[in-house]
């Protein structure tokens, strides 16, 4: 157990513990220890981590009713036909409002079997343990869950916290290296928007992460909830500072939605979008150009994208007025003062966007 | 302003008020004076509801951006389906998070466009201006919002509270005669669940209900509504006594659903399955007989229907078992000691129940 970290999320009743560390799907009674008892359970997984996974939950649910939902792999899936994929399995297998929705898997099976516990019967339980970098530093903190729609990313969905989150780093040795990388460029955000110690660290430590050594894994794991979670925590329902989270992510939308749903993973358009976000703070907030620098090094060692993909600066204003943070018509961007300290601001001359926008990904389509 | 009621709903920063009371759609502010500033607006409706009181309800919204959605009308259309037409609307009109909802029309629109706020970009603000009877007393209060599953009624939803409630008695007027009577019935219950004198007043007053008086109907209203919204504030999340709301529904939801969505209106079903709860609390908890055959009279003056189909015993039992109270297996009730006094309880022998619904419904099917 001395590898094992465990962190709560203080939301008051609504409280959860984040177990982090190698070895803890199989660990008896670690993720049924924190269940209501003898609630059944909907176990939730795609087709690709079911197979790797799916036996070592069931055997950690033993003594419990168990009914199995399969989704198709990819963000391409996370629509509300799959959200109904679910739903009617919860209805199939006769699930109460007292049994237990269990995600195992990446963000896109967690974003949906969260959404499916959100709605069913106006509300059940859910579990996440989240078997990629990017949703074990990301969508284990802050209770989003949600799907696609055609217009648009995440457009439907609610805010639902879990009960327990189970972050085994040993799921992480089946993750494919395109996939891992991706979840890095979330952990490079924390230490942009609030920690430049932590964004040391990972110039100094992106090889071990590369590597996947556990140590260097939990503790970039750990930092980065733990980062979320203080956010998070002071700011439930995304009214302010939350919207830090989002540094790289308005342009990031617009990229994964302009290019098509699954073409760009998650994390690649983040770390496209940090760019693009860092180079317009150098222009409109003063950002030193070697701190633009740093981060673009650090994402090309990390082996992630940085430039974005040619939409044309149009499309991508269109794509990006459909983001959340939209309010009276202006686009509120993440932006920084230096590593380590970022703000949400509207205040920048709508020309100098469309400006960058048109030098990085072209004039028209 | 003098025949205006206004009561609020304290739910601590979720409170919100309705307002009772003649001519209120058409009163300049009212609607709009509960609602953020400058917000965009989705006006949903259905097609009986739209060319009726659509064009009030967007000159009470003049001066904003008024998008409209129309729905098909009937239980029978309350789905995923209908669900992903106000939430494609939403994304076509290009509301933003600080968009509000507006949903004209009865219970099912009310659930409808209530949910779809509920998880549009997570959740945006929704006002009710309920047009039937049933909606006014029932969906006004309490945050429910959802859509039915061929597997069972209501099981996929939200809870999520409006800004304001406009109970507009005008809109009664164009209420056809049975929808009239259905919203009668769930009236009744709140004097059978909790207040005595009031079943007493709804005795001697049922007449003037029927012919529609104004003052009647706007009393009947307000009581309803402060039941339940003393109840609903005491448990806004059904744990305990807001279970007692559901006061023949269990019954209720498995003819509704057995007999096939549509065919029974919900206070239809409601007023056959109160008349089975009284007639089982006879049996089981010592109700006296006089209660029922009050119960009874009341109903039968009511023009509603007290006889329940012949689903079958087995079919019944099959039906009620996937309600949403249903905890260990143990289906529990809605039952009475006398009128005005209900209790939530699975104190009783299953082979009595087994036994009333044989006799009432049928053996088989």
């Amino acid at each position: 157990m001395t590898d094992t970290d465990r962190l709560n999320i203080d939301l008051g009743e609504r409280s959860y513990p984040i177990h982090i560390g190698p070895g803890l799907l199989g660990q008896p009674g670690l993720l049924t220890g924190s269940l209501p008892g003898g609630a059944d359970v909907m176990l939730v997984s795609n087709e690709t981590v079911m197979p790797l996974w799916g036996a070592r939950a069931e055997a950690a649910l033993a003594g419990r009713r168990v009914a199995r939902c399969v989704l198709p792999d990819g963000e391409a899936h996370k629509t509300m036909a799959t959200l109904g994929v679910v739903l009617d399995a919860l209805v199939e297998a006769r699930m109460n409002r007292d049994c237990i929705v269990v995600a195992l898997g990446g963000g896109v099976v967690g974003d949906i079997a969260g959404f499916a516990a959100a709605c069913y019967q106006r509300g059940v339980a859910y579990a996440q343990v989240p078997t990629t970098l990017l949703a074990q530093v990301d969508s284990s903190v802050g209770g989003k869950t949600g799907v696609n729609h055609p217009g648009g990313k995440n457009l439907i969905g609610a805010f639902h916290q879990p009960v327990v989150v189970i972050a085994d780093t040993d799921t992480l040795g089946t993750l494919p290296d395109r996939e891992l990388r991706a979840g890095i460029a979330e952990v490079i955000k924390y230490g942009v928007l609030g920690d430049a110690d932590f964004f040391g660290w990972l110039e100094h430590n992106v090889g071990r992460l590369l590597q996947r050594e556990p140590k260097a894994l939990g503790y970039a794991i750990r930092r980065s909830c733990e980062m979320k979670a203080a956010i998070v925590g002071r700011d439930e329902r995304e009214q302010g500072e939350r919207a830090l989270l989002n540094l790289g992510h308005t342009f990031g939308h617009a990229i994964e939605s302009g290019a098509g749903y699954g073409a760009w993973l998650h994390g690649e358009a983040v770390a496209a979008g940090m760019l693009l976000a860092a180079e317009f703070s150098r222009r409109v907030r003063g950002l030193p150009g070697v701190d633009v620098a740093r981060l673009r090094d650090l994402l090309v060692r990390a082996g992630l994208p940085v430039d974005p993909p040619r939409l044309g600066a149009a499309r991508a204003l269109e794509l990006m007025r459909m983001d959340k943070k939209v309010k009276a018509g202006r686009i509120r961007l993440v932006l920084m003062d230096r590593i380590g300290e970022a703000i949400l601001t509207d205040d920048y001359p709508p020309a100098a966007l469309e400006g960058l926008l048109a030098e990085a990904m072209g004039e028209a389509a």
